[in-house]
């Protein structure tokens, strides 16, 4: 563990001093950082490694090389569950994670990566950056001594793998699967005995029997996973992740050191990040999704309409839960329900009105 | 007009000189530029050209102020439709516009805004960033000395305004329309009348009875025009524009004098400022139509299946002109198609099965 060591060249010398002996002027002329980069995924995840990875390249490029970042995968410096209090506590500068993981620590993280029945892509993009997302995040944030910006969006997920067919609420109850953040929470008041493994321990418990059923991502990454090799049916949709945000988190100490041109960059290159991850799912997912079929002959099915309505009951219980036992999800909550409420009846008559037409006229 | 007087401070003077004389590094230690954007959008659009304004605000703070951007509203130095020809032939260093009113120079700038039955805004940003939009884009614009990045996107746009109710394909005929881009081809193709006007000047036609029916953007935009003054009806959904894209088009001449970080660094902001625009309309449309209706008394109405089934033949007419009469649109057209079938389906079990399952049971 190391801290405070990311100040590198001839200014990091003088860091203690600046704040005493030298002017503002002195200290900002420090602008070379080296920043590490602890991140949840495996290097196999060349979606979410690869968006770290992105990040990484992309301000070094921006900063003619004043700014690096080296990236660690899950287990490579702290497991993948530890990089938040290894960046919290100034071990590390800096992570990729999904802020959903830390939901134990308090709810409210789970407005920032997925909430059930919640928002889709745009409708979190326009939350973090039109409506309040954004500021609360800080907040909360800040709380841990971090600053935190969107780190890319899956978007849609799915429902989920699964070694038998679910017919009904019946048939997910004793069923041992791997589900994380608030979906995790519902799928446990449906009689579903939750596990939270990190995607690179997922199959290997598939496989040994550990689990009978597990989400991850979506066929992209799923298939890199090999879960194909140790599930045979696909459900869709996911009504628990109907869009999945992550975070690049920095340490508030190593935040304020920097010059406010950097960290304008390194906002704006998050945000370039997040389009990118969001990118990259949207073309490669439908891909992977035909050679899962066609090549690996695994079967799609949907929910049945009384085992979305049981997930959406079960929501309803979780979220009333948080309610009652968080001031911090209580207040992000209105906020965040209030936005979903107006941008949903304008996507109902327009986007999905649109899409309707087309799906249903083909 | 003016030409090539961009670069500023000391090293200005030795433009010419250095290609001949001093060495690249000492051509690269100039670093401040001063960049003027033309704009094809009235001051009051804070939307549209508040995106121009919100690029040229961060890009000032992510370079401490050595890059500065000077926007102009439409008709300030040119027209709204003459931004294109001012960047490519060097009188501005660069603009910010709707590509599809350039398809009269050739018909393959509608992919960059819209074209009629295209993409989402998920569906746009994918085939930009994860496919080969960009790519594209770049031999496109070369052949005019500009470079381009995404600036903004509308999300879904609105349907038009009309004076009348449109029950069927007949209802169109003679009407006299403001419509741009490949849509409104497909408009002229079922007898509408059709004139392009920019933005600015909508509002006073649709007021002298000059039109009878006008397309703009969407309820916020048009709000701020006064459409709900001169027109009744508001039709839905946008079969033209299911996204509406715009770009920062660059000089090549220009962007070729900058160092690369600052190159890098501008096309962050791109990418920002295209996700600030379209969480801006996300958040601020289905606001502005509730008080479109509620406080002005504005009719929402949905196109009949006749009518859109009319504006789908129509835009199979519009594309078979363009696969005949342009290349570059069916090199651009190939691509963009095969993006546009992969992602459908995907999206189509995914997040509209979601959205379906939560507008259905409601």
């Amino acid at each position: 563990m190391k801290r405070r060591r990311f100040l590198t060249g001839a200014g990091a010398g003088a860091t203690v001093a600046a704040s005493t002996v030298f002017s503002p002027h002195v200290f900002a002329q420090n602008r070379r950082f080296r920043l590490e980069m602890v991140t949840s995924w495996p290097e196999a995840l060349t979606n979410l490694y690869g968006t770290a990875q992105y990040f990484a390249k992309r301000i070094e490029e921006m900063t003619d090389g004043d700014v690096t970042v080296r990236t660690y995968p899950a287990g490579a410096q702290v497991s993948p569950f530890e990089v938040y209090d290894a960046v919290s506590n100034g071990a590390f500068e800096c992570c990729h994670t999904a802020p959903y993981y830390f939901i134990g620590k308090t709810p409210a993280h789970g407005f920032y990566t997925a909430i059930p029945f919640g928002l889709t892509l745009p409708e979190q993009d326009s939350w973090m950056i039109a409506g309040n997302g954004q500021a609360l995040w800080d907040e909360l944030n800040a709380r841990d001594n971090m600053i935190a910006y969107p780190g890319g969006n899956t978007g849609a997920q799915t429902g989920g793998w699964f070694n038998k067919e679910i017919n009904s609420p019946d048939d997910l109850r004793g069923l041992r699967m791997r589900f994380p953040g608030h979906g995790g929470r519902v799928m446990a008041a449906a009689g579903v005995n939750i596990q939270q493994l990190p995607g690179g321990e997922v199959f290997t418990a598939m496989e040994r029997g550990v689990l009978d059923a597990a989400e991850w991502v979506g066929p992209f990454d799923d298939q890199i996973l090999g879960m194909h090799r140790v599930a045979r049916y696909y459900y869709m949709p996911s009504w628990a992740e109907p869009s999945a945000m992550l975070g690049f988190y920095f340490n508030l100490d190593v935040w304020g050191d920097m010059p406010d041109d950097i960290k304008h960059q390194i906002r704006a290159c998050c945000y370039e990040s997040n389009a990118w991850m969001s990118a990259q799912y949207q073309a490669k997912n439908p891909v992977a999704l035909t050679e899962l079929v066609e090549e690996h002959g695994i079967e799609v099915k949907d929910f049945p309409e009384s085992v979305m309505d049981a997930f959406r009951e079960g929501a309803r219980v979780v979220h009333e839960e948080d309610m009652e036992a968080s001031s911090m999800y209580r207040t992000i909550y209105e906020d965040w329900a209030q936005h979903r409420d107006i941008v949903r009846g304008w996507n109902a008559r327009t986007t999905h009105a649109y899409e309707r037409f087309l799906y249903d006229h083909s």
